[in-house]
């Protein structure tokens, strides 16, 4: 009998819309591991879905037995674990610039898009995550979702700056960590899928390698 | 007879100050290849000193007979000529994770810390290399001297959100290449120690993790 992993995945009110970067990050996780999975589409207010987990966010992973949260644990539980399969982070050096790559991800990347998306995800919720939602991109943000809304062709800039780097480098190899995929790929994969999946205007058009790099990744894993 | 390495470096008017990120790279290269070397201190506008070059700009490296330009030539060459020495690249994923982190640093980076010292930078170069000086930066900035050095408290808080991903890295690892320092780790040291020695005000200050890592970075390397 095969494990069954699970995995409850962040969803729009279309379930077939799931667009958390962190979510994204543990799905292309397991795939660089050769590790077959479901997802269980869960709304931000199904707090009862996941509270075996003692968690009120998600990712979750039940491995078998095992009960998984947050991304990083996440994928450090499935490096350890499954220690035959591709290795994610690569030897000391690789893992050590993989961790600044998740910091730039996370502090500049990820504002950068969120500011300009979260509008549209509000539209794509369910109408009961939509209270939950607002209070806390609110606060986060420090503007109202109309706020951020009026404010999207100011941001569009931004996140075009704040992606030339990626560019610059993506012009020069196939992956961000070399000649294949590894987690620096995913965590910035993960923000950009985001944005991707929830973006009313395209954030990303024409002849792009970021977005050649996007649909390579995805075909190298096999992923639709 | 040893080799000869003699490396023409950007110096201020006082040639006790060299400046100039690119030729920091090159120092720092140098010194985790354990090659000795030599600097001739050189001016924005002493274009005749280094004409047997067929450069204009430095760094330019003379190695034996062989006379190097730009600082990302002479990292491979160094790498490649000198491949006994410890690695500044390291393998495939590190080359590669370390040329986003390269251009991360040339176009966020940069940019955040050249514009507040350029009206600084100005003020410490001989007067005769002033108005070289003067139109090449304001025409990269867009902005004359005078109105970058009015706009500096605007700038500030800009360069402090750049380095948030660093600052996190380095709270985690003590270089960014993880247990020991590599050429990711002396291209952005490279942009730091540019602000540090030219900033009439510290760009850093206090206990500041990376003013502890661009310490125990040259101290690895026996520079004083």
């Amino acid at each position: 009998m095969n494990v069954v992993r699970r995995l409850y995945d962040l969803s729009g009110a279309d379930e077939g819309v799931r667009f958390s970067p962190y979510c994204w990050r543990v799905k292309l996780a397991m795939a660089h591991k050769n590790l077959p999975f479901e997802t269980v589409p869960w709304h931000f207010t199904d707090k009862a879905a996941i509270a075996f987990s003692g968690q009120t966010k998600v990712p979750v992973l039940v491995d078998g037995d095992t009960v998984l949260h947050e991304s990083e644990t996440i994928a450090e539980y499935l490096e350890d674990h499954y220690a035959n399969e591709p290795s994610l982070f690569g030897d000391g050096p690789q893992r050590a610039l993989t961790r600044f790559i998740k910091h730039w991800a996370e502090d500049t990347l990820h504002p950068a898009i969120g500011r300009l998306v979260v509008p549209d995800i509000f539209a794509l919720i369910r109408a009961q995550d939509q209270p939950y939602f607002r209070e806390t991109r609110e606060k986060m943000f420090g503007l109202t979702i109309e706020a951020l809304a009026a404010k999207r062709a100011e941001f569009e800039p931004v996140l075009k700056m704040v992606l030339n780097p990626l560019r610059r480098t993506l012009t020069m190899q196939p992956f961000i960590s070399g000649a294949g995929p590894a987690y620096a790929d995913h965590i910035v994969f993960g923000a950009l899928q985001w944005g991707r999946k929830t973006s009313a205007k395209p954030l990303l058009e024409g002849e792009d390698v970021i977005l050649e790099w996007m649909a390579r990744l995805l075909e190298t894993y096999g992923i639709g």
